[in-house]
């Protein structure tokens, strides 16, 4: 096989039919046909479909090493300056088909598992096999551009109780034994976006620390989310309706949560990538630089999707007749600002990478830790920009079907815009709406904030990474002493 | 008659069955049954109800000059501080039933009319039987406990269309003509808050000016609800179910918002209270300091509404562990500064309030101006900050239904808070959520941001209510000559 | 005696001549003629000739009830809320003489003392002739018209010290020994602002906590400021020169802040108000209520600065032409928004004031906690506000001196402002570069964000005051019950 | 000649001898030995010293085309990136060394001649011979690296009075007549920094239309600065002592602004760059890429800034037990974020750079362009920052005298810091006074702030250069048309 079609996504998606539970009852049928999933799943395979397209194949796929067919360029291991742009000219084809909106289009998962089988070595220390299985893993999943999704974070009442409980009563996620078949293991992780509707899951929690030699809570592994035991629990749905006039955005790109419980779960011991070891899980992690390269790829996704608010706050202005108006022109300045700060970030990581110890090229983390800590808290001052521009308009939305119906013309007459009919003018305000008021829009915007943590842990994480406390305090010290 | 129950209300309503279209479809059948209306009826009729109850009677009603029947107090022409104080005591009653999600509970129109009737005496100037009809009108409406919405604003399309277009091309609401019958009205009228759950509808548009000596948009007038000619055009509605567990808030208190349409609607000669003169419209609109007279109301439900976002964090703190954290306290902290403001603007208003010229006492505006200009930059800050301190845990929100199914048992294991079992947990967490991320909470921040008008409109209303340029500058002038 | 004028205060100081250090030099020759003091000798003096013209003379003073003779206002203990308004409206008279520049406006300690005297019987618990101290030193202070200042704060390492060190090697302020002759005491206390231009100094050490029954950090009294072994070191003098042209606000209103260095001060036994207890050090304190007993003299204050500043704001718009400029408009609404809340606290304050257990009219502290943790992040966007809007004509300024040399027509031409002369314009924006960009504005705007202490320790004070956890917790815990 | 060295640039100032005005005296004897200068001309001094440094001197000079000589490379016109990338070093060198508090360190007069010389082709329009004398003059100050001032900035009332008035009112700077021996000019420029330390004066007036053919207000011209008519009228001087100790940034960086006064000043045929032709005024200014040149000039300046602000917060926490807090670590973060910000905008423009018409290697304007806009609103949080932490220790700074007097031993016991002695603390919070406190500070934040123009001026001039509207109004358009 190689680069994967969207019809063939499709396909996997129904023949694989994972156990996903919706409103208190099990999903049947296919999800490709229900309402919360349909128009996702459209989404990502129009994103599977590009890569096979003539305009597009060149810059979104790359020769394998290994059988010589087309393969996904966000699984490509980058040895350059030149690689690290080839990769961002590919993101930034599929963030600008979504514009941004899908925080796990495939080359979200890709990036992460290149980065950790680029440090698969590492794993060796404690197994050879171990490093095997990652880097047959990886081969794997980019020979049939697997879709995956993932499950690292557990709640924080899970991680204490293993802390204090006694193993058999926590509810941490872990190995309870070994068979022949495999690791056996209970746990379930929060917001495991768009697991229903992916191929595989990888899973990787922080461990507790424990006293044992083994530690029960430390492993890496992945397994099809069809696996006997895998249950996707899904959050509070916002989806209506599939009208693409009324909700625009939900109905293309809606990305379920899940919580996902793995209940007795058998990893097979080829899909084990290390056991037992909390330092190493740490060490790993860091290693592999996985903050960092996915942090390349959400740079193009954060400049897709702040074009894409730009483009909404001016079409919103128009249509008000507020394009000239000082109090909307400080406001997409400040936007069109951090939308420079953005392309900065990414062409300031590119040129200042460097080659890891496994002869991975990697992104100056600096700028890209910069842009982690700093793009929560411009995101919802964008859409509060949307807010307040739109004002008492986003409130007054008729539907669809009013426009269908014997009241559209007083809708013709009373809700036009300037120089935009009503049912267009509605469409407009439909689109700012679900991205700043609706249920849609909430989701995104606490997404966004959240992507990679709360404030207080994105704090912790970017003065770790950014400070150099000696040499600022001996540039002034230093200063001090001159006369 | 006199004060009305829920039950009142509810059969006045179904009896009146007014036009309202919902999603292409007239709604059929009886309001109070329908999924979009039947909880906000029922909360509404709370309110009525609570009129009649022992321990809030005699703080709810006062006896009828005319009739000698009790009535609400909302209506009472107030003539001393403790006149105020007595409003405020009831309409804080009011707001703590329904925590301020209502910003049209029937005090707030019954205010409204309240300040109009007290300034009847200036209609005379153009014809006695104006006033006479605005003075019945406040009795009727008094004597029967009626439920009022209002129309006031159109379409910035539709007034500019009446400044550039002739007559008959514009969208603005005009008079067409004066038959025996009453005057004949069209137009349109935005965000007509609760209009299809009221039983009255009172229109008094901003005119554009004319140059013709009786300006055909300038008029003052009510109607029934479902008189010939009125329809209300209903927004995207945010209720997905009767749910209380899934749906805390807009399963009670989502009041419709609706596009209301008045198409040849025959208005009564003796519901007029002035047509023609667009000066008298400005002036008496001013002079019966209706922003003055609703900011009190308005001001007792921001701050039963703060009151219950304080409580809302402070459970979703303790829920999470967090009561003691310094940046949780910080947050709350500014949230209880915010509510300390509230009621010193409440206290000043009153103690500072003075006689007007037809002796009713008229809170001082200055504060109430100040609270005006100020909460909608607040309100937003403080479902920020429940944003914030919920995180993620607001996004992964299960169904009542999810905690009626085979999956329960996961739930209840992983989803539990500190001290907390998952059902409230998930409980308390849907509520944040509601108010902060879904359509509803989306609906109600912009409501509030824009409660009084556009950033613009509040800070030119702000500035021209409380400068007192030349006074300031006085002081600075005379103390430089000083030596 | 009685009531001060402004030549007896200039007089006792002269006579006492304490020992102030400045720039490394002891200060010889009167106070009230050296450049860094007498300009606010002079302000404080006018302050004081106030309280006996007679258009002031009944609103700043009343009878002593010991003497019958006039005495001031400020040292009124309020029995009831019409004595809170005429304190008020006495604070205020002084307060718009000295725009609110005077932090320590002899009105201040005044009212602290009043304060502490009021609760002096608390003190007869450990000794009643600490009480009668108490007591007496107020009378002594109020019929003589003291003018007081005071030393409450450590260094955090003073405090360290004593709880790390042993007694003698730490440098917190305590007693060494007691003798016949009264009380020695060693220490240090900074930010003892107006030290050196008061007649007597209270001391009030928040006491580092000792294993011993006898704290000897633990201590409240008051000294002649030139008792033997008091010496005042000042910080940066900010007063260049007297010209009231160049430096309108120095010239007249800086307040020296100095070091107080106390070794082995002997305080004689009459003027200890307690000794030994740190229980009692902290509760007298609280019970005094101090901290709302001052937050109704600062109110006063904060309202008249608030003033002068929007006078500030209005006149440099006014000599720009920028007066009707939105971005003019709305940051000076901001300001007035805010004057608007401080009014209205004070307002609250006094309406929901309560009689203490020894009959004195307190007001509601909320109002005061809340202005005090608010106004201090107010001010500084105020003093902006004045940057912003005075742009690069805030540094282009010439000086007097300039206006009488050969080049004065240069500056005539070149630097005028709209409908006003080079020489005016000039003056007004030394003025507003006085108040926003120079080190005597650097330290105004450092001192009204620290006047009650840091953001944490406010953030802290404010929650713990205004803070009522279970209430908020039970309303929402209450309502999602219901049905 | 070739690259100066600091002793010749001091003899130049005090052999040029300019008329210079402070406090309404003209100033005598050498400017390097006047308190108000020695210490900035000592600074700028050392910065020439380094050209000739053996350490410095490959990286900061480069070979003069013309003469063979080492010139500065400041003046080089970057023809490649690399060449914007070996500017950038040697601007970093001088940032380095003045950490940034020299706004007008010759660099950026360097390259602002560098960009105007680089576009001399495009005033071969009107006049072959201006293109010459640009030329000419720009070998000129390369190879004698001359020390330049500016003037482009007129009061608006100049400007409007050659609008409304005529001719010979007005007070915008104009050719009076053209005489054999030049053009006969006056007016008056403001905030010309470092005019009365620099050796040559340039002019560029943004000129009021008129209706003439040729525009007298039109012009381009440089003068030496001691040329007859030309005088510099100083503002206020902040600088009180040359103390290191106590004014540790004052001492040494006072940029003293003046008022320069052209009065019937002759300028020589040979110095006119262009006159008359308003259209070129404003074309030459666009197209030579001033505002791009100079900003990445001042993106390196920022840089060196805010290192050091960020080695004053991290030597404050140390001082102060700080360097854990939360909130410490919360605000120096933010400010490392705006560090990477800067870096990454400098990068960015480097490596999307662009050769112009002339062969010159353009910065990409637009991370520079954001760079103006944004910096000057986050300077003044990093000060604020810096007030925040310092709290009342900014205020109790006694002086370098006071440490060398009797009282030492008290300021030795009592101020100490964490680890840290009393000297050393109070020269540290002498230092953060400096810089968020003193009038020195002010003037700083100040300039930062308005250093491109007013926020209205940046937010227009960032639209313009920044807004690609059809661009983000067709990615919408397209999108929602899509099915």
């Amino acid at each position: 096989m190689s680069i994967k079609t969207g019809k063939q996504y499709l396909e996997n998606l129904n023949r694989l039919s994972p156990e996903v539970w919706l409103n208190g009852a099990r999903i049947k049928g296919k999800l490709s046909d229900h309402i919360a999933f349909c128009g996702l799943i459209q989404s990502q395979a129009s994103l599977y479909d590009m890569q096979s397209e003539e305009q597009y194949r060149d810059k979104m796929t790359y020769t394998s090493p290994d059988t010589g067919d087309l393969v996904g360029l966000s699984f490509l291991h980058p040895t350059s300056k030149e690689d690290l742009r080839r990769r961002r000219d590919m993101m930034t084809l599929w963030a600008d088909r979504h514009h941004g909106f899908l925080g796990r289009s495939p080359d979200y998962m890709n990036t992460a598992l290149m980065a950790f089988s680029g440090a698969a070595e590492l794993l060796s220390g404690i197994n050879p096999q171990f490093a095997e299985n990652l880097k047959n893993y990886y081969v794997y999943c980019r020979e049939n551009d697997i879709t995956l999704s993932h499950g690292f974070i557990q709640s924080k009442i899970s991680r204490l109780s293993a802390l204090l409980g006694n193993g058999n009563e926590s509810s941490a996620a872990r190995v309870n034994e070994i068979t022949q078949d495999g690791y056996v293991v209970s746990g379930a992780f929060l917001l495991n976006t768009q697991g229903a509707t992916a191929e595989e899951l990888l899973i990787y929690p922080q461990p507790p620390i424990t006293l044992d030699t083994v530690n029960p809570y430390a492993f890496f592994f992945a397994v099809p989310s069809n696996l006997k035991g895998i249950k996707f629990i899904c959050r509070e749905n916002s989806i209506k309706s599939s009208s693409r006039f009324d909700y625009p955005l939900s109905s293309r790109y809606e990305e379920m949560d899940t919580l996902v419980i793995l209940d007795q779960v058998v990893v097979p011991h080829d899909r084990m990538f290390f056991y037992g070891d909390e330092e190493l899980s740490e060490s790993f992690f860091a290693k592999s630089n996985f903050h960092t390269h996915v942090s390349h790829q959400i740079l193009c996704r954060y400049i897709a999707k702040t074009e894409f608010l730009i483009g909404v706050l001016e079409c919103l202005a128009q249509s008000l007749d507020k394009s000239e108006d000082r109090s909307f022109i400080e406001k997409v300045s400040d936007v069109l600002v951090a939308l420079e700060t953005l392309k900065a970030f990414v062409i300031a990581s590119e040129e200042q990478s460097s080659m890891d110890e496994w002869g991975i090229m990697v992104p100056n983390p600096k700028p890209l830790y910069a842009a982690n800590a700093w793009y929560p808290k411009v995101y919802p001052r964008i859409v509060e920009a949307i807010q307040i521009l739109g004002s008492s308009d986003l409130i007054m939305i008729p539907s669809e079907q009013d426009f269908n119906s014997p009241i559209s013309p007083y809708l013709d007459k009373y809700l036009q815009g300037v120089d935009m009919d009503a049912n267009s003018k509605v469409h407009l305000f439909r689109l700012a709406w679900e991205l700043s008021l609706s249920a849609f829009g909430g989701r995104q915007t606490q997404y966004e904030r959240f992507f990679f943590g709360s404030p207080d842990t994105l704090t912790e994480r970017t003065y770790s990474n950014l400070s150099d406390r000696e040499k600022y305090i001996n540039i002034v010290k230093q200063w001090m002493t001159n006369k």
